[in-house]
């Protein structure tokens, strides 16, 4: 059986859920059904996630709120109306979304959560009205009915590992399971949510829960590209990648998952497929624990993050003095930074970091306290900085890849300011000048996939 | 004025002295000159410092020392009488040598500091006599005299700062002074010698004590070579280098100077003239602080180092658990065991550390103490290692020799296992098996250096 999760976009509207109930109906073993929260009809549009979040806001402020609820309820009800629901199927809907300030809720970050995850919730019981209502075996599943516990932390939940004995109970049910993404419940039973991207989650996990053969995940696009499509035209399309090269694409820049959203299905060893809700024919990208190495790409795709800087530090004979690192490990941690990587020479360091770790202040203080600590020579911050990455499972077999790579930057007059490729030679990352980073990616792409 | 510094081989028999000579005469400005224990006349001879370690090592024992201690007297007089000295000059070596198990000594570490400085002390006596036999008015100038006070650490003293005023009260002695490298005294007028390679620190802390402008290093090389002189014909000789490029070749495995021996130098801003004595009209190698990058050759040398080994560590959203480094980093301290460089990719890293630091005791009880501290998905250690670097000032300002280096290494169908170049620029670290060592330099030096 297969669990098949579909994104905002994917439900935004009654026309798009129909693509949706065509997909369901193809393939009698697609047994489980995640969903998100309505996405945007067009770019202009709110996801209503961020209406109920503006929803939340007010209620918290103490402003009205009933202009919000109503938004909220009408893009539901474009739905509800596409399938012909009578007044009496769509009222319940429309009366958990003006009780949802009703409730009690334990402090402001637990009703932000519970408001949020209604977006997921109602979706997921109107959806399995209306798949009902067109002749599908379905019923609405809630996290708490599944059993699916999450730790305390309202807006950035882990599951509990004792829910998947829970979940497990719902392999063989009759009725294709219709669920809400994003969300579970703390042992209080109070709403908590995953962190942004959640749905992806609750899919992953519903995969591992269901011992599902295949989770697909529907989106927008028919594929996961060697690279960001703004960027080049007719980018190549990848047909198969691992899990780690999914991971170090994503944690360069590509937007597909989140980091941790696949864990479950890699815990479980389960093959994704990232499909296209609008082309559901197109094959996509199956991402699945090994592949056969291709000759043709031994790199998988090139990505380029601009969010990192790097501290530069260099003392003479640096690599004497022992514990030097600890030291500043031991600043970094007490300013709650934490590094990415530490590439170095003799007797100098350079410490990557995201730039979300720092403010000026925190900078100031932090940097200050390195000096006294650690009397470099010479310390400076480096905030115009990008981390470009090239992936791919095949370059450890393949002599050659770093010399391709560093002749493209070289052709493309890049100055590389950092270098740093550990054991694993899954990939190698580059450090250049923000300003170049979309041009180092453009050059590796050309260089890599150039026979498309 | 000149500090000039020779080393063992200079001075290994009076043929060499007289060399010695020839170029004390030839320059007046050469007012101090530091000297090494008598070097190797042959390649199957035994340095005069390893004869006294031997010598020590009866003492201590408990062996008959007679024939050792002969041995090395008559090293001795072989110079002595290649001068004409008569039994009454070279009484007082003998005496020296004779005497040297009589003196009583804090513990055997110390004994062994003694009898290891003799090597410099007797041969400095010997030739200020030899100097004033041929009508050089010289004198000795034992460290004591000249107030070279250092650190109480018997086998790897280091100057204490407070000596060089007391240094400089013999800037414009009237006598050229000899003085023996490799130990001074500390402040309880024990000897203490600098690590191995001691006597170039001494001639460096006298070029900065005298306030030198230049400090003459007279060695058995025409030049410092771009690479190995045993690992291609006809090297390129560095006509200048800077203290930083010196540095991170003498990391690398380049044998003229030990790593710290020109810190003194550096710290006082005087340049190093490196030359040789069998022929002393030859340039040689200047090593100064700064110098015009030249656009020729914007890679000043390449070499490989053997002597290391990585610890290659992978753990699944390793980058997300925060404090991960210093834990490992922790375990290496408790275990004495220091890193020298830490690539890394997005889950996992490799800590390159030098062999030195590990038994296969050590390395046990570290890793069985890493598995239980950081449960890694994998952990392994590469004692099959090697570093190559390439190092140059001038590579900073010249695109593309990061492409030029990976493409040797294609090339030579070489595979890259790490990689690490931090914001300096001054150098990048390859990675290879310890069996393509040799092979990867002489690739990049023939990409670097074939116009030669």
């Amino acid at each position: 059986m297969k669990v098949i999760k579909f994104g905002g976009s994917s439900l935004a509207s009654s026309e798009q859920l129909k693509k949706v109930i065509q997909i369901i109906s193809d393939d009698p073993t697609r047994r489980c059904v995640v969903v998100s929260a309505p996405g945007k009809r067009n770019p202009a549009d709110t996801k209503v996630t961020d209406l109920l979040i503006r929803y939340a806001d007010c209620v918290i402020a103490g402003r009205d709120y009933q202009e919000i609820a109503q938004q909220i309820i009408g893009r539901y009800q474009e739905i509800a109306l596409g399938f012909n629901f009578t007044p009496e199927d769509f009222a319940p809907i429309r009366r958990a979304i003006l009780n949802l300030p009703l409730a009690t809720y334990q402090d402001n970050t637990y009703l932000m959560a519970a408001f949020k995850a209604h977006g997921e919730k109602l979706n997921a019981q109107l959806i399995a009205r209306v798949f009902n209502l067109v002749g599908i075996a379905a019923q609405y599943l809630d996290p708490s009915a599944a059993g699916l516990v999450v730790t305390d932390v309202p807006d950035d939940a882990q599951i509990k590992p004792d829910s998947y004995a829970n979940l497990r109970k719902w392999q063989n049910n009759a009725n294709v399971l219709v669920m809400p993404g994003f969300f579970g419940y703390n042992d209080r039973g109070e709403i908590c949510t995953f962190s942004r991207g959640g749905s992806d989650i609750t899919g992953a996990i519903m995969a591992r829960g269901l011992n599902a053969d295949l989770y697909e995940n529907f989106t927008d696009v028919d594929a996961i590209y060697a690279v960001k499509p703004n960027l080049v035209s007719h980018p190549h399309a990848i047909g198969h990648m691992t899990f780690r090269e999914m991971r170090e694409l994503s944690y360069a820049g590509f937007s597909v998952f989140h980091d941790e959203a696949l864990i479950p299905a890699i815990q479980g060893n389960i093959d994704v497929n990232v499909k296209n809700t609008n082309h559901p024919d197109a094959p996509g990208t199956i991402i699945s624990a090994r592949i056969q190495p291709s000759k043709e790409y031994p790199v998988r795709g090139v990505a380029a993050s601009k969010n990192f800087c790097g501290l530069y530090i260099s003392k003479y004979l640096l690599n004497k003095e022992v514990g030097f690192t600890r030291k500043v490990l031991d600043v970094l941690y007490k300013y709650n930074v934490s590094y990415e990587h530490m590439p170095s020479g003799i007797d100098d360091i350079t410490i990557i970091m995201s730039e979300d770790n720092l403010t000026p202040d925190i900078e100031q203080a932090m940097m200050s306290e390195l000096q006294t600590t650690i009397h470099p020579d010479e310390m400076h911050m480096i905030h115009d900085y990008a981390i470009v990455m090239v992936v791919g499972e095949g370059m450890r077999d393949t002599i050659g890849i770093m010399a391709r790579a560093a002749t493209a930057f070289a052709r493309a007059n890049i100055r590389l300011q950092m270098i740093n490729q550990g054991a694993s030679e899954i990939s190698i990352m580059f450090g250049v000048a923000q300003n170049e980073a979309d041009r180092a990616v453009s050059a590796l792409y050309a260089e890599f996939f150039k026979q498309d």
